[in-house]
């Protein structure tokens, strides 16, 4: 599916850390374009998201978005600060955009200062190759642990025509949810005012991407920005408006899910879903304490309804609930209930657990509160991934 | 070393999950002991816990430590509590001693109702071999996925003469530092006031088994029992108190350190050190956020001088501090200060990072709050234990 209107993307090969594939990438909307934008609650922020702070609490309309893999520039100190101005400055020069209109986003490893002279080597083609791409080679440039590109693209019927939304996204580690969780980047034509998109995206980031975890880490370089430039000529206002954030937060939440699939090593998304808690935060501690739960997770790995740990996790997530009103349930199968185990058999799970979905209901009996969260499971495979990821 | 004063061991095989080695023991004092107990903070309470609680309660000394392994009797209901009943009853049958005066433990799969006919099998072998054993028997007797038995004995040289503490252990999943974290015990031949004894496991508890993690999962059958049976003749009142305690202390630190060595898959143990936080909490934070970190668990794995995981974890801690006041040491060698790498190479660490024992360092800048932790890493043998452990 094409781009939404007005908007142009590119990548280039710069070679931060893998030769022969494309590392950097950059859109750019043909006319400015109203910004909505989340970022980490890590108290260490990269010099990226600081930059696009100082960009956004501007008030500018933007025109570009700058991506790297391999280099975080995180932990890096005035002189991280330095090098990103500096690399925002070459594309600003090479394009002729002003450097307030450009948003520059970087993930990778932590720490290391960005190669300004691999970026002064790329910058050309990167410019040349504008509108040469699409959402999948922009997607593929801010890839790194990442298996498969994440990208969705929607079109979205609106009173006055049809307006199209794209996003991207990149996963696969330190990702948990506690506001936006990796870099992403939505592209919309319609015209929306700007407190209208910043206010879809706080809305629909509590329901998608802050609610998955792979590995309970949260990174210093967590961004999501949303890019809305009205080249379809369509405003969104009134019911309009609530159309489109319907449909972001759709989209946000198959980009949230795909996070989880492709999580690092991951060969199962599991679904947690916590009813009848005594309020909603309890739901999400007693969500979250199951997520998280490296137990939980490499049993799901094995194919193992140990519901056991489940129920363990639960007992230590610190919500408030009488332990004999609990019920737990996986794939639909009821297997603790009343303090006790119901007595179903492993088998009636053995098919269930071997698909890639997994559904954990979890029934604290104490009042109407609920939270779903996605986790990932624990594998082999995340093991050597973060063993051997910088070294 | 031989056991405390007046403390018998024995052992037997009953079969509850492998053939052939000894899964279940039994202490017996030969006249009262005064009993010191920590429980597992977990809402869900194993019945051999919410027994023992009730012999806590009633104020009786007791005569013996009756364990399993194999069934943890965890999430089992009115029946769970009937059938741990019923062992302490044939123990009872079998030895003469009063049910109020038997300790009971249970470790292993949590859910399954105890094998009571296997218990009637093996009762009569168990107390026949009473006398036979010591605490490496005992130990072993209460392992499930341990590698190692884990037990330390120590003299004590008081004013009236020396008396002797023994103390016994198993790990090595679902530790968590959140009270007791496994089960252990602890047998002292010296008379101790019961109001001193408690007092020295509660003080004690906080400073060792309370600073260690294996995989962040708190178990529901977290027992420590202290049993100080006064067979010595020599009672510990005053400045003997104090140095009674403080054995005990250095004895329940070696334990907390065995089983960290000994946590599921590990072949590291992380010392976290966080030192100038604005409170201890903090600072407690801190260090349990990054002893739970997935992402430090496996580069210390991988040998991987990952310093910038290490700063993301403490950026997501809810500490408060200046990030460019944080500096951060592995194994002494200075790699984050002011906001940025030191520049330290990583080849000084490649020697440090092979051995067992990692040191992380983490000084916030912010006040003199300070907390240390024991951390395992996070390997490939830990995921093929737990995603094999029950099926």
């Amino acid at each position: 599916m094409p781009l939404p209107q007005g908007f142009r993307i590119g990548s280039a090969a710069a070679g931060f850390r893998k030769p022969g594939r494309d590392d950097v990438g950059l859109i750019i909307s043909d006319v400015p374009a109203e910004l909505a934008a989340v970022f980490t609650t890590n108290v260490f922020q990269a010099a990226p998201v600081l930059v696009c702070r100082e960009i956004l609490d501007s008030g500018h309309c933007v025109r570009a978005v700058l991506v790297n893999a391999g280099q975080a520039n995180a932990c890096t100190g005035d002189e991280g600060m330095r090098r990103c101005r500096a690399t925002v400055d070459m594309v600003a020069q090479a394009t002729g955009l002003n450097i307030m209109n450009i948003l520059p986003m970087s993930t990778g490893v932590i720490g290391d200062q960005l190669k300004l002279d691999l970026w002064q080597n790329v910058v050309p083609a990167l410019v040349s190759n504008m509108g040469t791409g699409n959402a999948e080679s922009f997607t593929r440039a801010m890839m790194t642990t990442d298996a498969f590109p994440k990208f969705v693209s929607r079109d979205v019927a609106l009173a006055g025509g049809t307006v199209r939304l794209c996003g991207m996204a990149k996963g696969a580690g330190m990702i948990c949810p506690n506001m936006a969780t990796m870099l992403s980047v939505v592209l919309c034509d319609a015209h929306v005012a700007r407190a209208d998109w910043q206010a879809m995206f706080a809305l629909a980031m509590g329901r998608t991407f802050n609610r998955v975890t792979v590995d309970g880490d949260t990174s210093t370089n967590d961004t999501v920005l949303g890019l809305a430039n009205g080249a379809s000529g369509i405003t969104a206002t009134g019911s309009d408006a609530t159309t489109l954030a319907q449909a972001l937060e759709t989209m946000l939440g198959e980009l949230a899910y795909m996070l989880v699939q492709d999580g690092e090593g991951a060969s199962k998304v599991i679904h947690i879903r916590v009813h009848e808690a005594a309020t909603d935060a309890d739901a999400q501690a007693v969500a979250r304490t199951v997520g998280h739960s490296q137990l939980v997770k490499t049993a799901m790995y094995g194919r193992d309804a140990n519901w056991g740990r489940i129920v363990a996790a639960v007992g230590r997530s610190g919500a408030h609930f009488a332990p004999e009103c609990v019920r737990v349930s996986l794939c639909g199968v009821e297997l603790f209930c009343k303090g006790q185990p119901t007595g179903a058999h492993d088998e009636a799970l053995k098919e269930p657990l071997s698909g890639r979905d997994i559904i954990v209901d979890i029934f604290l009996g104490a009042g109407t509160g609920a939270y779903s969260l996605l986790a990932s499971d624990l594998t082999h495979d995340y093991v050597t991934c973060n063993a051997a990821y910088r070294t």
